[in-house]
């Protein structure tokens, strides 16, 4: 059993932007043995998200970038499959950041918790009641503060955390607005995440088509894209208004800063607030999170899509699409089981 | 004694920016009889602030723009000299927006407090005091949420505002920076306003001279005047850092909004907040702020300057030198007491 061979997706060469599958290559090594307070964990789903590109690239960002020749740093779900550490037995469901491979040797530390609704499918927790869920529900409720009866928009509304932030939004009696690429995804919007009013960000009048939607103003913008669409939904705040930045998903490079409108005097004269999240500054709660939305999934009320590719060959390619709009739902690599 | 004359500084032309003695004329007219429950305020000072500009000029802001041919709208300090109200009896010290003009006919609508602090002069119920302490108070306190081994930078920093925050925050135990311009009012910042350091914005090194004045980063940025300084101060922003919108001085014209560095992904990585203020949506808490800050005045530890000009004729003259970074200190009009 020690003879184990491990796949893993290491990054060969650093993307300037969006990583794509050339910048990767799949290697074979063997799984070391275990040493006391370690254990093995077999990942059953690698996670695909857009925060990669951040953490890939060479510019300064929230995190270290990953290491030329290192493991693809990803979430995933698994199974412990061997133990030396009294915490985690063999059996043990979990989710962490183990890396785009097979196979991950940890002490725990960097595993972000137990999976204990096993009653759902294990893939929820790197979408839903993963880092998605985690986001959306942070983000949304501790920068947000959605009262009810405000207007709430989001961008990149059908994806893996704007879906769920419009569901929860609208569950606290918000009116919800989601802005989105194309008609799928605004259907998508409008009839599996009940946004009140969905829009197809590339039709010529964004800004009247919004206005049309938001007959009472913006009170929360939860942003997932910058640039232009954002431009749009800032000039149609209120007083009073939280912009939530929770991604840049529609501007490549920030090195330089990109240029645009500066937002300081109309903040000033709405006496709005803009803030950063990143989910990692919430890991310490993410039962809290956890607790809040597994009953909503359980009992329907919160809808999620998952859109998965199988086996790690699909993994190098697989963080492109995410920003070519492609994908409808929270993109997963599943691994075999066996 | 009803033959009363006023004069009373009005707004005759529209300014495309900043407003300057020829958008002004000084006319006269009757003192009105007073009705019940009106009051006559005899104004003693006139206050001289950059937020008149917004309040001249046509383009939205947040608050209506002065009608051509109306009084200047301005803070005043003055004395009740006859009243048919009941809780403002003659000889009353009130504080409001009383309009450049030596005599104010009111209901008390307009008014902002009365003036209780008697054994200070007058003068500074519009200064530290005044607009400028509720702001600096405020703005600090509630955006800024400073605390102790911060350091604090505040831009405009030996103004009526930029001066009360950086002593406020060295009160709470920060490390305190000042960004002004000249050597005159660098000096100020530092012997007069006890900033631990100032910088001259004129020199050419500005990042770098931050950088040394800020050795472990920026944890709040107190912001008067948007533009290059802000884009500087804002890379050296700390994790957590709260960004305060309170002017924005450097620029004369947001209509269309002028371009700068998009701040959304800086903010994000940074997990900083920016937040806009203005000082009206804190008018009904005027007394927390006064309590708070005239016993600082009183001992000597909150320390203030004052420019005072003399006459209702110095009035229209007054706004533009602000914009020149010309004075040194709170301005304000003084008219004769008799």
């Amino acid at each position: 059993m020690s003879s184990l061979l491990n796949h893993q997706v290491i990054l060969k060469t650093r993307p300037d932007g969006i990583p794509q599958a050339e910048h990767f290559e799949i290697r074979s090594t063997a799984v070391p043995e275990l040493n006391e307070g370690q254990f093995l964990v077999k990942n059953l789903y690698l996670s695909v998200d857009p925060a990669m590109r951040g953490w890939v690239n060479a510019a300064a960002n929230y995190s270290r970038p990953v290491a030329l020749d290192d493991v693809m740093r990803a979430f995933t779900a698994g199974r412990v499959l061997r133990s030396r550490h009294p915490d985690y037995p063999e059996g043990t469901l979990v989710m962490g950041v183990l890396g785009w491979q097979e196979y991950a040797l940890t002490d725990g530390s960097t595993l972000r918790r137990k999976v204990s609704e096993t009653d759902l499918p294990l893939s929820l927790s790197l979408g839903v009641l993963g880092l998605n869920g985690l986001t959306a529900y942070f983000a949304l409720m501790e920068l947000g503060e959605p009262r009810a009866r405000e207007t709430v928009v989001v961008s990149t509304a059908a994806g893996a955390v704007g879906s769920v932030v419009g569901q929860l939004a609208r569950k606290l009696g918000c009116r919800t607005v989601g802005i989105t690429g194309g008609e799928t995804k605004r259907q998508l919007c409008l009839n599996e995440f009940n946004f009140d009013a969905a829009i197809d960000y590339h039709q010529p009048e964004l800004g009247a088509a919004l206005q049309q939607a938001c007959p009472e103003g913006i009170d929360v913008y939860f942003d997932n894209t910058s640039g232009q669409i954002s431009d749009t939904v800032l000039t149609q705040i209120n007083k009073h208004a939280r912009v939530v930045i929770c991604g840049t998903a529609s501007i490549s490079n920030w090195d330089p800063w990109p240029q645009g409108p500066r937002v300081d005097r109309h903040l000033l004269i709405k006496r709005a607030r803009m803030g950063g999240f990143l989910a990692f500054d919430y890991e310490n709660r993410y039962d809290e999170a956890v607790d809040y939305l597994a009953p909503l999934v359980r009992s329907g009320e919160l809808r999620y899509r998952e859109e998965i590719l199988d086996g790690l060959e699909a993994a190098p390619g697989s963080i492109a699409d995410l920003y070519k709009g492609k994908n409808l739902g929270k993109r997963l690599i599943r691994l075999s089981a066996d």
